[in-house]
């Protein structure tokens, strides 16, 4: 089998990873073996390789926090899954691999009908977008909110997301050239980033309150969104993706009391119930199985191909989410 | 009478401001006329000037916003109040005068023994160095709070008023000259602003838990305020010295789960009861009668001379308050 490995981090990602040649595990006592059908490449998954993220696993280290398998074989003790069954696999375990071995209790069966492909992306990116609405700020049906990098993974769930909790949005992206896909989606306003977004944000939602933005880029995009957030508003970060420090003028803090925030979706795991848990990600894949949430797909890479993948992903130029489909 | 008038708002602050004789009034019934003996250039004020501040009075206006005064005349219907008492002027009424006419229920009569000069500085800087110590983390006796900024006037106050509450300081300035005055009030730690700064203060400090930072500079300065504090502290801003937008890192924001906010002592007031506000100011004051709390005066000027004292005031290199005293 083939995995991707990385054995140090560095600034340019697809530089320390590699995909390298393994035997291809029997499963133990307990374990399956699953050919791996999809497993996107995240922002989260670059920094990863950079050293940035908040959570670094021990080195060497197999890529892919999040994907799809198919059974391909069961070890002993091993009940109610059986060869073919596709299934979620488990967070962290290493998905950028033709193949992968994993504790049977830790695999979560899927509905043969649904797309694969979207269930791979289904871990890490739908239940921020869910959360970032619902913690921070108590919006109700008919507000507004803003939020950039719209056409991120997560910006394209949290379109969706809000249209069906009556909520409307304002979408900034960084370029001309993404403005049109999100209106296709169904996006409310589609702006593209500037020092007048302010001003362009309150003329086209006729000056509506707006209580809480979503920022992704820092840098001077964080303080463009603050403009345009109402006083007293929550500002929640929850990416890097300019690589800058998030800016926020002093103003916007003082005089107008905006609060900053950050989400990371791994602090809500150790706080949340496993029944909250459990209501989000069965509402999460319930609207993913039956199409009404997905993702656009830019580009799918075998796992030999991994240091193109990666950069690729790494790069600001692209129209979904980049995908390894070792046997997609 | 002379007062400092300003007719427009501009970038250079002294540019914009000009002492203009006016004809001393006559009180009417109630009214009380003052010759002031001491009013402050605060920060807040020269952001007045410039236009950048969150409050901004009708133009044309008389500058300062604080200050002590000696009764001169009464008019009609005026008890309790008689040529020569000493009394704190009501806030934002022009104090930057060589005479101020007031209504007399809006004067508190102050000590006669108390250093005048040194109450013409307790209506702003004194309550918010108070104020941002308590507003927003229960901070215990024993525990460590890291400010920049230290050597303003803010800065002054909250270290004596820290010490007498049992909490430590980490005091950050700019400039190595600004050290040792800070040493001598009684700071328990005191450093130069730079890059490393989070690894100085965890090395001084024991690495002692930092769940309060006070910014009031902004730029670069912000993150390595934001850098020296522990996971889930609250980082509050309060004044933009270096005019540059506070810079966070996102990483702060996310993964380590800070949250910036603002302190605007006006806002407190329209939150904050009577017995509140009455609490904290008859607190400070008997602070500062007793000498026990002292802000340092860097230079004095008469009204006449308000460019220069403006200027001066505008410019970082100070070793304290730039007061107005037109008969101090």
């Amino acid at each position: 089998m083939l995995q991707a490995i990385y054995e140090h981090r560095g600034p340019v990602p697809q530089d320390v990873i590699d995909a390298v040649e393994r035997e291809t595990p029997t499963p133990g006592i307990g374990e399956v073996l699953m050919e791996v059908l999809a497993a996107p490449i995240n922002p989260s998954d670059v920094l990863t390789l950079t050293g940035e993220y908040g959570m670094l696993p021990p080195l060497p280290a197999v890529g892919g926090n999040e994907g799809v398998g198919r059974v391909v074989a069961c070890g002993e003790g091993v009940d109610g899954l059986s060869r073919g069954q596709t299934v979620l696999l488990p967070v962290g375990c290493g998905s950028w691999a033709t193949h992968v071995l994993a504790p049977a209790r830790k695999l979560v069966p899927l509905p043969d009908d649904a797309d694969p492909e979207q269930l791979a992306m289904m871990t890490v990116n739908p239940p921020t977008a869910s959360l970032l609405m619902s913690e921070f700020v108590d919006l109700q049906p008919g507000e507004w909110l803003i939020q950039n990098a719209a056409n991120s993974g997560v910006g394209g769930y949290l379109i969706t997301l809000a249209k069906l909790r009556g909520l409307k949005t304002v979408n900034v992206v960084r370029r001309e050239s993404a403005v049109a896909p999100l209106q296709e989606q169904g996006a409310d306003v589609v702006l593209v980033d500037g020092p007048d977004l302010a001003e362009r944000v309150a003329e086209v939602t006729g000056n509506a309150p707006m209580r809480l933005g979503i920022d992704a880029v820092g840098g001077a995009a964080t303080d463009h969104l603050a403009s345009a957030l109402s006083d007293d508003a929550t500002l929640v970060n929850y990416g890097m993706m300019s690589g800058e420090p998030c800016m926020v003028a002093p103003r916007h803090l003082v005089f107008r009391n905006l609060n900053v925030k950050g989400f990371w979706l791994a602090r809500w795991f150790q706080h949340a119930t496993r029944e909250q848990q459990q209501g989000l990600y069965g509402e999460l894949a319930g609207m993913i199985a039956s199409g009404q949430l997905a993702a656009r797909v830019h580009a799918r890479y075998d796992v030999a191909d991994i240091k193109q993948a990666v950069a690729e992903a790494a790069s600001g130029e692209r129209s979904g989410k980049v995908l390894v489909t070792p046997a997609g």
